[in-house]
This record gives structure tokens, sequence and C-alpha cells, in this order.
């Protein structure tokens, strides 16, 4: 056996063991991680030296592993600390990484063929569609993430809203020029679809925000209307459920509601906070999600799902299948066999070969049930508002946006002076992050930078933000003298 | 501690004991493959039973495992069994799937930020950028697969050519419909890409080909000029390194030529072919691949990491950005602290958020070395070969095309007597399914129905397509006189 060369261990039990010590491994750095910096920076040293040329022989899978604890464990990005709170990412589990395990063992394509991974996937799509308030049967697929969800949404609402047959003869030929609606606030991945789809950026339009960063609805009728007159054929609106700024939700239940008198089609962008639907707090904010065409979800994220675990569903299953269903000689259906069964997961995506991304999706929804993630994000919005009164209450710190959902704005601004308060907080936020004391990122709201906290994070406790607060203060007296104008 | 509700196991003791178990099963699971059936489907009353309510209450993670055990494993696809040869995949390994574990515990996000995970993807990119001939500082990125991967290089191919601001104003504002050139064996992801592109699935040439399956130059020439002569914008070539069908390999050589005599942009899709760059015996077939402007990979398939790992390189890597790169407030990149940087993946992809997927290549890459993973490649095309001499040598079977790096098309068809071969075929190849003797695949050649053995398989042996042969017989032997006609 030994003698016939394989990608399979040279012995199994070396590799039993190996498997074993990163478990243990791995379980240790998961329960102590609060004991650790949040992140640490690599020096330019360390950068050069990383790599290396192209190797003829290996050095073997115990080898490769010390160099993961050694070269890689110490300067990953630190999302499962409890506090990083940076751009919205999820924290990750054990669990859900043994999932990964599992499905990377049996590696089933879920794009094609008849096995079980394609009634997890449509298991984990019928739950979304539940969660969400959709009929059983509407369609959806497992993809990467936000970005490609709202790729698939507005694909098929582009196809759908053609006018002709647009697979075939593609934008060129289009009588008029389509129009995308969303606010300023939407997310970059929307006008990057777009224009990968060849629709174009100009054609996006940005209406702007009212003072809670939700969509003007008024500003939004006027456009459309606008673009109508001069010849434009208006298609889609987006609506943001979870604004990347501010977690801020656009009003869904009048969007809905021009969509249907305007008869376009309606996209949610649910990226962050389209599963907040399994919270009783947030829930009542999402009303009218029901009633779009499409939304687009993100399960790395709020659910904490390992990276990668997006979910768009569409409201109507052959819309949806018409956009991407292509069946050459190779990929036609048999009625029994692997090739059997009607209706794979490659005729409602871009990918062929893909990954079981659901399986984990699956056995983290069996584990913990619905109430319990549920809870989990309730208690991340109430850590915002906990956040927010710590900054409120501080003469040295103030809100800068509304919190919206589980995202909260601020920056530190000495009560006496004159700063340069931009500067001032970039460089409070880079202390925070060297010291490896948090993570949080930063955005820029009516031209203030400030420090932004998302809080996507079921690990956090209500003393992590007292210590970020401790340390804002701390740092920004300390080094605001630097700063004066 | 424990009262502290959170997503990570109630019990830290029991859960590494329940990772200790799932080393211990997988790697039992794996070694004994052999002894197991390919495949077996469920009935249509265990289809139907898998289904279940979305659960309020979760079960923990041991009871989630045990179903995983019971329900789930016996059903896959299983493509990692040393007789699994359908469509193309790769079989997997159990370190691979170690390495998506330590991904997924870690869970950086490989879209953005200064950490380790750049360095790792940088490092495989210049990895790949080596092997297959282009220069070290190449754009690329690692995708989801070949679709994604042909998705990415068509874009900027579309882009760069396009001779307006496609970015900003849509193709419907050309002034030249695009035409993109491929050979009837092209797969179809190619087309999605295009029509999802919006240039219109009517707009992409179909070249016929060589009886070998290769592109025929001098009609690709013909077709390009005669579109020229008719107004209309040729942009692309497409070869196919290592075609879905019989394994061909288009000419890159001319084709390369071709596209600096007609100012085209230069796409390889190498998804099954191109890592064969890493084998003596197939590198001169790929003699050209270096003077493409881009080339999809697909590290999943021949190179057998766990799904998914796809990689597309695009020769200039300002172009490749050029198409994707897209920074709003919120991702503007810092000098210090996690943000800094001015290079993320984001920047050359449709993924925001991005699993590190790098890290298992860069684990595989270390531990074998590339010598190791040429020699598994050769030995798949060594073993095609083999196989075509079994089918040689039986009267009773016959080669259906010519073997095309590790694909063989074959048919059985008794010497004497007149039947329906189609059906008959189809028969036997669901029965050697049904049994779980084995996993090929079948096409359509010219009409003809035929049984298609894809060997990117790191398990299999020689004695495997003995047994592959002789059930085909034994099968086509007892059932041939219900498909007499």
């Amino acid at each position: 056996m030994s003698a016939y060369e394989t990608l399979d261990p040279a012995d199994w039990e070396d590799l039993r063991s190996l498997g074993h010590d990163m478990i243990d491994d791995m379980i240790s750095w998961m329960k102590d991680l609060r004991d650790r910096p949040v992140w640490q920076p690599m020096s330019i040293e360390q950068k050069e030296e990383f790599f290396e040329d192209l190797p003829d022989r290996g050095i073997g899978p115990q080898k490769v592993y010390e160099e993961f604890r050694s070269e890689v464990l110490p300067y990953i990005m630190g999302n499962p600390h409890p506090r990083f709170w940076a751009w919205y990412m999820g924290s990750s589990s054990i669990q859900g990484a043994l999932a990964d395990f599992l499905t990377s063992v049996t590696n089933s394509n879920a794009g094609a063929g008849n096995h079980v991974g394609q009634l997890i996937e449509d298991q984990v799509i019928q739950w979304m569609s539940e969660i969400v308030g959709y009929p059983k049967m509407a369609g959806g697929i497992i993809v990467s993430g936000g970005s490609m969800a709202n790729f698939v949404g507005l694909a098929v609402a582009r196809n759908v809203y053609s006018g002709h047959d647009l697979r075939s003869e593609g934008l060129r030929q289009s009588d008029r020029q389509m129009t995308i609606y969303a606010s300023t606030e939407v997310h970059s991945c929307n006008q990057k679809a777009l224009e990968l789809m060849g629709i174009g950026a100009n054609y996006f339009r940005r209406i702007p925000v009212n003072d809670d960063y939700t969509i003007r609805i008024e500003n939004l009728r006027n456009k459309i209307a606008e673009d109508r007159s001069n010849g434009f054929h208006p298609v889609c609106i987006i609506g943001t459920a979870g604004t990347v700024n501010t977690g801020a939700i656009d009003d869904l239940e009048n969007l809905a509601k021009v969509c249907e008198e305007e008869d376009l089609w309606f996209h949610v962008d649910g990226a962050i906070g389209a599963i907040a639907m399994l919270s009783d707090h947030v829930r009542p904010q999402l009303k009218g999600i029901e009633r779009s065409d499409s939304v687009a979800l993100d399960l790395h994220k709020w659910m904490h799902i390992p990276f990668e675990a997006g979910c768009v569903l569409v409201k109507d299953r052959k819309q949806h299948k018409s956009t991407f269903q292509l069946t050459p000689e190779y990929l036609q259906q048999n009625v029994r066999g692997l090739a059997s069964g009607n209706d794979w997961y490659s005729d409602y995506g871009i990918q062929l070969s893909r990954r079981l991304k659901a399986l984990k999706i699956w056995m983290a929804v069996k584990e913990y049930g619905v109430l319990k993630l549920g809870r989990m994000i309730s208690r991340n919005v109430e850590q915002a508002v906990y956040l927010a009164s710590l900054v409120s209450e501080d003469p040295e710190l103030e809100l800068t946006a509304p919190i919206g959902l589980d995202i909260v704005c601020y920056r530190y601004k000495p009560t006496e002076g004159t700063y340069d308060l931009n500067a001032l907080n970039k460089e409070i936020l880079i202390q925070i992050q060297e010291l490896g004391i948090a993570v949080p990122s930063y955005t820029t709201l009516n031209g203030n930078y400030c420090i932004r906290v998302a809080i996507a994070n079921h690990r956090s406790r209500r003393n992590d933000f007292e210590f970020l607060i401790q340390a804002t203060i701390n740092i920004g007296q300390s080094i605001k003298e630097d700063f004066v104008i």
C-alpha cells in the first residue's frame, strides 16, 4: 500500500496525531483569545522573509503546520477576537470550522448531481425563505457572500425587466438605457455588480438620505419620474437593510410600495441586516422585506458562519433559473444515476463546481436553533446602545451618527481648544489597533472622520466596550497636543 | 464564564473530544474509501424525511454530528473515491481538509486589510504565475473555480478593449457590438459569463474543430475577418487548455499569433489543463500559454485542493485592477493599522469579504512540492493511455474520441447484431453507478452517447480501470438483448 504514491499521508497514524494536535491547539487558541492582542502587524522584514521560491520538493504536513503556527497564526486579521469590530464581519466558531473540515473531506460538488448536498442546500434555502417571510418554494442559492448575493439578485432583475432576449442579444441591443436606484449609502458592491453586468455606474442613481441615513422616498419618486420622461428605463430599486456606515435600514415597506406602483424589481441588500429577522428587537424595523423580489443575506456576518456563506433568495424561482440555466451536452440530466435530478444549483448562479457551503449553515442552525442565534443578534444591538450611552456620558466624546442596528460611530473631541479632529481621531484609532486593544474601523460622515464600531461579535461583553472607551480617552488625552491647530 | 452565552461550546472539553472523534472517523473513512461503493442514491422516502421545520432550539454539536454521520456521509457525491471519474473533479485529501479547518478557525478576510492572508495569496499567485510562465508580478486572484476565473479574465478583456469608459457608461453606449471567439468545444461557463456581462450569447462565435477537437485556426481567422467587415468589434479569443468533453488542448501558440496579429485579448480557459504545466509529459502541449493575456486555472481539479480553489492570472496587473477597483469611504486605505496597504484582493475580483482559500493551496504546495504534484498528473495521463489500450484490445468496445490529456471516451458495441447503442450505453453507465462500482460520466460526440472517464484522481490504480472495463462488458453482455433494434 505504502509503495503506491498518492497525495494521502505517507503514514495515516502520523497524520491522525497531527490532526489531534491541530484540534487541541485551535481549541486552546479560541478559548484564550481574550488574553491576546486583537491584531498585530508584521514588520517589513518579516514580510520580505515570508516569500520563497516555488518548492520542487515538499516538507511534509508536520513542518507545514509548524510554519502555520509560527508564521501565520500570530498575524491573522483577528476577527474572532471579542474586541474585533472592524468593517462588518462574523466571529466564526470551532464548530463551524469543524463543519468546514467535514465539508472538505467529503468534498461533494454542490453544483450538480443527485446526492445529499442538494437536499442540504434546499433545506437551508427553505429555512432562509421562512426567516425573511418568503414562500417556502422561493428560489435561492448559497453564494460566497453579500457581493455575489447582490450580483445574482440584480442579474435576475436586469434579465427579467430587459424587455428583450438579453441573454442572447446583450445590452447593446436594448432600446433604452436601464437605470437602477438606491440611496447614497448603498454598499459599493452593488455598483461593482452593475458595472460588471454592463449597465454602467452612471445609470446607478444614488438618492439622498434622511438624517437617519435612510433613503428619501420622495427624491426617489422624483428621480424615477424624471428618468422616465428623459427616455430611460427604470428597472430596479435596491433597498438597504443595514447600511455599512451606520446600520440604517431603509423604509422597506414604502420602497415595496414604490416598486409595485412603478412596476420595478425590488431587491433588498440585507447583507448586514436581513438575518436580524431572527431578533425580536429588530424584526419590526425590517417590515416590508417580505414584499421584495430578491434579498441578499450574508451568513458569515451576523450568523458567524466561517467565510464564505452568503445567500440570495429570489421570490420567483423560475425567474431565478431563467437567468442562469445553461445545459450543454456534458451536463444533460438523467432520470437515474448520479447525474439525475432536474434542478441543480449550477442553474441558479455563476459557478458550476461549488463547495457545499450549505453544510456548515445546516449544522449551525441545528446545533443552536434560531432562538439562540436571534439572542446573539439582539445582544449586539443592546451593546450598541450601551456603547452609545458610554459615549454620550463622556464630555470628551461625541456620537457622529444615530445608532443603526449594531453600529456606533463616534469621535474624540476635547472640550476645549481647537484641534485637527480628523487627524487626531485617525491616530487614536491606529494606536488602539497597534496596541492590540481593540479593532474598530472608521468612516467619514459629513466630512468628520470617526471611529466606527460594528458589533457583529458573539464574544463581546459590556466591559469590552468600557475598555475601548477608556482607551480612546487615554490615548486622546495623551496625544491631543500634537494636533492643535 | 459559562454563564455568558456565546456560540462557543458550552463545554470546551466536550468539544475537544468531539473534534478528536471527527478526526479519527474521517481519517478512517478516507483510508478505507476503496472498500465502499463509490456512490449510492437516496430513496424517495429518505429524501422526503430529510427535511424538517426551522428549529427554534438546537440539539448541540454532538447530535448534529451524529446526523451528519447517519444522514449525510453515506450519500455524498463520492469524488474522493479511487473510482470516481465523472465530469472533472479533484479527490481532496485529509491534509487539505485540515487546512480548511485552520482557515475557518482563524477566519481572516482575504479581501482587505494588512494581515498575513494577503502575503499567502501573493505567494500563491506568484507561484502560479511561475508555473504558467507569466512574469512574477502578474496580476491574479484566487477565486471559487474555473467559472469565476474565466469570468474575471473575460471582464478584464471586455473593459480593456471596449474603447470607451465601460465601467461608467455600460455596453449600450458602445459604438460597435463586441464579438468573442472560441471553439465549439469551449466550456459553457464562458457563455454564461458573457451573458452575465451583457455581451450576449449570439456574439460568442463558436468556431468548428478539427478531428482532435481543437479549434480550426483558419476558420477562426475567416470569422474574425468576416465580423470586422460586417462592423462587429472582435475583442477576445478564448483558447481551451483541456476541453471538458475530450481533454483537447487548442494550438495555443497559433492562437497567440492570431491575437497578436489581430490585436485581440488572448484568454486561456485552463480549468482542466493549465496546472498540467507541472507535468513533464503535458507541458510541451501547452506551449503558447505564456503568451496569453489571462489564464484560468482550477486547483480543486487536478491539484486536488478541496473545493473551492480556482485561480485567474492576468498578465498586466494594472489592467486587472482597473476593472475591479472601487474604493468608497469605508474602504479607504491607511498607512498604518489593520486598514493599511494599497493593494487589496477586493480590488481584483467581485467579492469584498473573501475566505482565505489561498491558505490550503499554500500548505499543499509546501507539503508536497511541485514535482510530486506533477507526477500525480503525469500518472493520470498514463492511466488514460492504459485505459484506452484496454478499450482498443477488446472487440466489444470502441474509443469514441482521441484521448486528450486524462479523458477517455468509449462505448460498448457488440461485435454482431444491431442495437440502440445510445440507450444501451446509457443503461450500462447507470448500472455501473448504481452498483457502486465506479462513477464515470457521459457525453455525446457526433451523436454517439459515450461513457466518459475523466481521470483526475490521485488514488486511482491500474486495476481500477480493469475493473471498470470488466464491468462494462459484463453488464453490456447481460442486458444487450433488451436493446436490439
